[in-house]
């Protein structure tokens, strides 16, 4: 472990200083949306790697960076933690961060496991630190818009969720399907749904050959009786993004290929009526379909990310919970904790 | 039961004369394409609505109609019989159209329980007598040109199966979303799949209040380990009619909703290649992704329907069975109802 | 001329009592139409071909069928005469309904050149019977609702028109391609726009060593200098329906392809600001571009045709023009001949 | 003009070294595509406003800046300038760096009229210097893909090319729609069609009050008879980018804006029989219609314009002229001139 042979950057008046944890898929974006932030700069990166650590000092010279995270906690420079690493590494360098008194984002799945992820939320609050999951569509355009059409009861009382992420790759080393994909929806969903998962059953397959499941489908259960459903396929020769939600009110379809119009509104729905029949006086219930217009609102194009930087960066200024809280990245990992265990066990209903 | 009160009808030389039983949403279907195919002719249809009935006569003026399908089968004028009422009704009538030495056709689903479609194999095959289901899908071109290409191996082996089949209504008064459309893609799985279901589990919701589940996820397990999976639903804003087919070589989309390109097939998958690492002679399996070119076959246009009259009408002539025998229709009824067993077991694994 | 040997239809109170001339590729649409509407029966079809007979008497066993058109014009019974046959017949048959105090229905494009129409209108005119054309896409939920939204101003001032209608075939004998689609798209425009069309031009090409155009562009030029402009053509390999119409308030695109979606409004559009710059003091227009949402307006899913002829019928009975009367489809016609002018003379501009 | 104070680059064996014109909307492309090409390299940019070149030297801290553009042209190092300036700068820039020994990359439209650019033409011609037009889209895999089509005869003798660009914006303020979107038509039209045009019309509008036409159709006459035609429009609410041509063998649609599948082709078409009708002994033509399978080639999904880059710098070694030289750049900037001129003249037809 070298020291950082580094002048002490002055610490400006309000620039959260950000050292990321790992330059490998997604800690290029976190360095981009970091340095292009107005409260934020990124000031190191470490990564084992010496050609990942080569691309961050010819994009970002001003950047520091070394070999070993530990540095980074180390440094007085450094405000916050990023980490940007697999997942099973999340938590022994989450934890080694807040007990150096970093404030801390985790990329998603927070951790490989819920204990991990308890442990960690027992760190933070004893040190006061922020401790936040990069759960990025909570973020965009297309799930704020949702989200602010299911608070103001526009659709009325939810019906249903159906989710659908598949594509052709790629395949992780480590971990299956449902870690890789479901996370994004399974976090998308606690966001957007308030009532309170009970059980969830998994499905899936290991095709081809590989060891870890390619393929599968989730079905989460909740309090109320609600279902919610998940495909996810590394094996599908088209990329679908699709997302079906219905309500009493109204419907909507969630298509994140669509370039612009992506969140439909369909003013459809069904009446129940009991009617009692003339001849036997037999009770039957009348269905009346109901159906009008359909509507795209305009959707904020700024890109997630950068919704997520600046709310870890106003969560750090007003030392309070963000939006993507540790408790959401739990809540998350126990939903793919559950399905697992459901996928080892006949796909049977896993309590939660 | 009024005699039919009928002037002979001169047997033709090779005219299969049909009765049709139900003249419903299906009925007037069959009776057109009955009417339009070159080896049948209708002869008589019963229904107990007299309005449905004055219907057929004033299309039909030529067709004899009666209120009691029991006269259809004391008719010696019929020789066939083709049963379009609701589902629980099919086993009484088609044993006693059996019974009474007439070929049968039977709507989907074939009986209310496999018990049922056994006993009337066995009649069937006592009296020598054809016993056919409408699968009507298995005779459209998409289906047709699709098990084209599972059999004759362009595809591969077959890695996973996937169906979504989603639409606002029809509410079915007296049975779920399961009876009503999963049993079109189960027939269609029954027909392209050659591998020999051994499980089902399934999960569904009774929404919006009313009695039976509007929407299901069914999951059909396999001896080899392949799954299929379907989405059935009463409630969606939209209307999609999707399949993916995921093979070693190829892989399929079926989209019946695109007006002329319904089969896409891309020459598309995934290598794997174990490789040794240099570092810590750790294995690792490598994945290459492979993307060619997309053909969309030209599909025959014909109405499937008129495909299913053609089947039946040779299967009589030829004394042999049809190409959806009953056989086929009693595995798919075998299929619902685990399903359904499935639904009422908070959706454990049932075996077949 | 064999006189109708027919037992007299007694007259209902208000049916108007219609012979159907031409039994061809649109004339089974107008029997059916007609057979179903309320105010209206079908009591005779003239055709040529005995065989296109056979099928109006097997389908309609109460119709009477001849091979002499004037004996329809001869007939009593007959209130109304709906022609649809090619149409440089169009004139001298409804000349001669007209002198037999028949209200005449004509199919599009109404006459083989304006002059004929402006006498059609003077007959008419003198006899105070209803002359009517049957520009059927104006009736259509589509075009409706387009209309309302340009009479109601939610689409502010009209920019621009824009038309393509594409598909292979089907290949006219007698005409070409802007007599056989383009009059479709001249009657949608003329029902939408009020200002005054004042020029067309027209270029197009005999492909294929056909011997009539079969790929045509059309641009109509109007007194305010908007501009609409049409693309019709027998041989693309994709059937295209589309239209895009801006306006300063909102813009709309109407794909007629689209199963329920047809009619999709933007909430888009631009505001130019002049501009001083700093430096030079020149001028420059500043446009910003305005995005919102999006919204697609339920849309009456009626049979087009069924509206046309409850028009009809209410028009005679109120003895007013319809609102596709002949002054329209002179227009139209006008319209057509401009473009043919033009397509004789390399595409140069002619006036109206 | 200050002298570029640098320590002059080492010529490497084989890299070109290229000066950048321009760092407006284009010159960022132009700066990373030969920035990342393994042939050249960037040594100097100039641009007259400070906050763009100040935008270079944090991007690519090596590359020298400058405000006057003729540093570049004096600089030994510099092998070849890039013009990515205003389309009425192009032409003295680049005949300034002719002059100057540079190789010339000119961006499109080449020059403001032809005659400039056969000036140009004359003068690189002299000097033995490669000068080369960036029509980038022609490198993109769908235009080869398409080329390679035509050229192998894979869609038989081409019947008609119709193309439509359209979207909101980006208005601009020294030119009309034709010079901005147009020009790439064309020049993908001049190198897919190997036949002459020999004469073009043009029709278009100054919607919403502004000075330059933002709306036009273009059609262009070959000396074959062979009709293309082209709609560009900055006021749409939607993005098109859209291409069908006819050929005797194979149809095509290039839709630009799908993410994978963007060209299609289509095995249909018809033939065209001579046929004596019996009755009459009238020649009648039979028109029959055939309709086979649709595929999509897989295409190279290469930035196009890193294909671009390639091609000058191969051009360069090879002292050769480039695939697209400065004669196509001529060709393309006549057909602009043309239909300019016809837009002042009423859409009349104008020779080339």
């Amino acid at each position: 472990m070298t020291p950082l042979t580094r002048i002490e950057t002055p610490k400006p008046s309000s620039k959260i200083r950000v050292g990321v944890v790992g330059y490998g898929y997604w800690g290029p974006n976190l360095v981009r949306n970091f340095s292009e932030a107005r409260d934020c700069q990124v000031v190191a990166v470490s990564d084992m790697r010496p050609e990942r650590r080569a691309l961050v000092e010819s994009r970002y010279p001003s950047v520091v960076t070394t070999d070993d995270h530990r540095d980074l906690l180390n440094d007085p420079n450094v405000d916050a933690v990023a980490i940007a690493t697999p997942v099973d590494t999340h938590y022994p360098i989450a934890l080694d961060a807040l007990r150096a008194g970093k404030h801390v984002w985790v990329e998603k799945p927070m951790t490989s496991n819920s204990e991990q992820g308890m442990r960690l939320i027992d760190e933070a609050d004893r040190r006061n630190l922020v401790l936040h999951v990069d759960h990025t569509f909570v973020y965009g355009g297309a799930v704020r818009k949702i989200r602010e059409l299911v608070s103001s009861g526009a659709l009325g009382h939810i019906y249903y969720y159906d989710s659908v992420r598949v594509n052709l790759g790629l395949f992780q080393q480590d971990s299956n399907v449902i870690w890789d994909l479901a996370v994004h929806d399974l976090s998308i969903m606690d966001h957007l749904i308030d009532a309170r998962p009970v059980a969830v059953s998994a499905d899936g397959s290991c095709i081809a050959g590989y060891e870890h499941e390619n393929i599968a489908y989730i079905t989460v259960h909740f309090d109320t009786g609600f279902l919610a459903h998940f495909h996810v396929n590394w094996l599908a020769p088209v990329k679908i993004r699709h997302m079906l939600l219905g309500g009493t009110q109204r419907m909507l379809v969630f298509n994140d290929m669509e370039p612009s119009e992506k969140v439909l509104i369909y003013d459809k729905g069904i009446d129940l009526n009991l009617h009692v029949q003339d001849d036997h006086a037999r009770q039957q219930i009348l269905v009346s379909y109901r159906t009008g217009d359909m509507y795209a609102p305009r959707l904020d194009r700024t890109e997630a990310l950068a919704g997520v930087v600046g709310e870890f960066a106003r969560a750090i200024a007003g030392r309070r919970a963000p939006l993507t809280d540790a408790a959401s990245g739990v809540r998350v990992v126990s939903l793919l904790e559950a399905a697992e265990r459901s996928l080892r066990s006949e796909g049977r209903r896993m309590s939660l």
